[in-house]
């Protein structure tokens, strides 16, 4: 996002962009990153590597993705983690999460969505009509889900926005008929990408593939598992960027620099050094996902001397848990262990999800919070709901729990702040 | 909900309602019908019977449920029209529709829901909370079924505070995966109301229940029909009262009884008279269901002399449209012509939905509307997000479509007031 040598403009141009908006945006975010990151004491030498892409996140990454294409190769967009990377892989394709982290046109996809929409749908709407995302822009295929009803219906609408939009249907529930409809998807969208790439998926391809994203997946457990110690050896900030950088860089190169940090980070801890003192508040973040560049409640406990050990998370743990079985002889027995691993995901879309709240106490157990913020986009309907549920349950297990539900706006910031500030005191205890 | 001769006090006691809370409800609720129903002029004759109904639906009623139950017959209660009352009666059960239309307990429904939580679903949970629902507690059996976020989220918690709560899955597509859904969701409750009742579903006792659910929704197509008659031979408020009843009667005496109904307004279309003057503007109303009491806009909009002449909603014709096809000589037969028959529901959780503006369209031409007034619920996401594509798409059809989104409270009336009388003058230009 900062200024580069390079002049993306003419690449920003071609891939029809709003130059005017585009330049605005990533002055903003420039900024944003900035004071964010950048501002932060003690930072690991590896997340040089982290701020490198996320300097280059519109440029650098965006010209890969067009060179790729021109090369022959597909660019999938994706607004879920129940989107299989390992079905795109297979077909030599790219996968990259799409723009939903910041407002911008509001005022215009306020005229295609109610206003009563969590700010997640809006930014997806507004990237597009503002002519900022370089990613929706670049890709070949856009795969929406029906996850939850905003989503599911605002699709129909992002649908003629777009080139071409593929929509995937989830089940409600982990019934063997709701395993049975995600397999009968998941074997759609193998044809659909076979046909997008016009290249027949095989045992190895899948085999393959499948194993680039399990290494992908372990490498980021592998750093949620040295945040456990004390003093914490990266901030949630920085590890929420890596688990954002998930969805939009290189899987292999990704997963290089995310061991290479995760070594660096063993040794702060044999070493006994960290980012924050000893004894700092723990706090797991569990709830919506937070799409980059929405660091507003992480910087905001961070910046009242917490730190953030896990994200229960679409863009977290939720979304990394678990590895896929890569021993099958055929395609179908492959698909089947995707729909496997993908059934254990405990998004708040299935009912019962009662493994969400066993997940988040192993998690409080494992990487030693002191109390977990249940974090709620305004509107979104099922994390809130079951926010409710979970708060109670957590306080009768004795774990401190804060409900807050906010958007892209800084407009509560001032009240957020006290809130999790007298969290933060309720923890230290 | 007017006085009565015979003190069900002792019933309400039974079943364990909360006496003051309820006393003070159908106080409010008795006056609310006077107002609303008593006050309208030329009136069918055939109207008794339902001010009758609505008159004893806390009494006459449920002592019937409850001399049922006496007798050894299961009452099951439900919030959705996608539950197959076939499948009830034919164990010899009875099927009841659950309060949801007015707000009660509200600050108690608000401990265990989002604020941002439809005035449906928070009245479900304030009528069960404040003990005023006869229905619930008469009920062995609380069927949910997982169409909305919130819905699907909010019956979680629900089913810790009745008896006995069962959930329906249900489909997002009409793919053959979600029809396979449908119909295992279907043979699943057909085997819990047998275990419930005891009583084995037959292809005969399943052919009659079938036939009886038939002869309800042809009365109420029929009533539909004749409402294309201008001047219009009933009120939108009436036919809505209908349709509301359609959901608590015993099934085959309100057949006869909207039957007896469709013969009075077939004299009175034949004679030429109406309840209101020839020429009257005409408005379909679409979108979210209107549960009994919430009568809030067609009020409105006939209070401002303009006539209802058809409900596309789950109270009204998109739950009752279509037939069941009784001609099968299995069990699983007949259970697949209700599975074709309930899969034809255009209900806004589809994606994609497109039926439903045919229908509305279709709607708009059989019963000459001038208009189509959207209604949505706050915070009702499924609808809200359909009816922002339909309004244009009707406009662009040359029809005109006002679109409206309001709760159970009566704060917004003024403003409604307002836009519905500047849409009546718009249509009746």
């Amino acid at each position: 996002m900062s200024e580069t040598a390079v002049d993306y403009h003419p690449m920003w141009t071609s891939l029809g962009l709003n130059l005017e908006n585009h330049d605005a945006l990533l002055s903003i975010l420039g900024r944003l990153y900035g004071d964010t990151f950048m501002t932060q004491k003690n930072r690991p030498e590896g997340m040089s590597y982290f701020d490198f892409v996320m300097s280059e996140v519109h440029g650098l990454r965006v010209k890969e993705l067009m060179d790729a294409k021109a090369a022959g190769k597909k660019v999938v967009g994706t607004y879920c983690t129940f989107v299989p990377e390992e079905l795109v892989l297979a077909t030599g394709g790219i996968m990259v999460g799409l723009c939903a982290g910041a407002d911008f046109a509001t005022d215009e996809a306020e005229k295609l969505l109610p206003r009563n929409t969590c700010a997640l749908i809006k930014s997806t709407f507004g990237f597009k009509l503002g002519g900022v995302c370089p990613y929706i822009e670049a890709s070949d295929l856009i795969v929406g889900e029906n996850t939850c009803d905003g989503k599911k219906k605002a699709y129909e609408t992002l649908a003629g926005l777009v080139n071409e939009f593929y929509a995937m249907d989830m089940p409600q529930t982990k019934s063997p008929q709701g395993r049975a409809l995600l397999k009968a998807e998941y074997l759609t969208f193998k044809e659909k990408m076979e046909l997008l790439s016009g290249t027949v998926i095989t045992v190895e391809s899948l085999r393959k593939a499948t194993a680039v994203v399990n290494n992908k997946r372990r490498a980021v457990q592998r750093l949620a598992r040295l945040r456990a110690a004390d003093p914490a050896p990266v901030s949630g900030l920085d590890a929420l960027l890596i688990n954002q950088v998930f969805f939009y860089d290189d899987p292999e190169r990704f997963t290089g620099s995310v061991n290479a940090i995760c070594d660096e980070l063993e040794k702060s801890i044999s070493d006994g050094t960290g980012v924050t003192p000893t004894g700092t508040p723990r706090i797991l973040i569990s709830g919506c996902p937070m799409a980059a560049p929405n660091w507003k409640v992480p910087a905001t406990v961070e910046g009242l001397n917490a730190v953030i050990v896990g994200e229960e998370s679409c863009i977290g743990e939720r979304g990394s848990r678990g590895l896929t079985n890569t021993e099958a002889i055929t395609v179908d027995g492959l698909i089947d262990h995707l729909v496997d691993r993908y059934m254990e995901i405990d998004c708040a879309i299935f009912t019962p999800n009662g493994d969400r709240l066993d997940h988040i106490k192993e998690m409080v157990n494992e990487y030693r919070a002191d109390g977990v913020l249940l974090y709620g986009l305004n509107f979104c309907t099922p994390y809130l709901m079951e926010g409710l549920g979970i708060e109670k349950q957590l306080e009768a297990s004795g774990i401190p729990a804060l409900r807050i539900e906010t958007d892209y706006s800084q407009e509560d910031t001032g009240q957020l702040t006290t809130r999790i500030e007298a969290f933060i005191e309720r923890i230290s205890g």
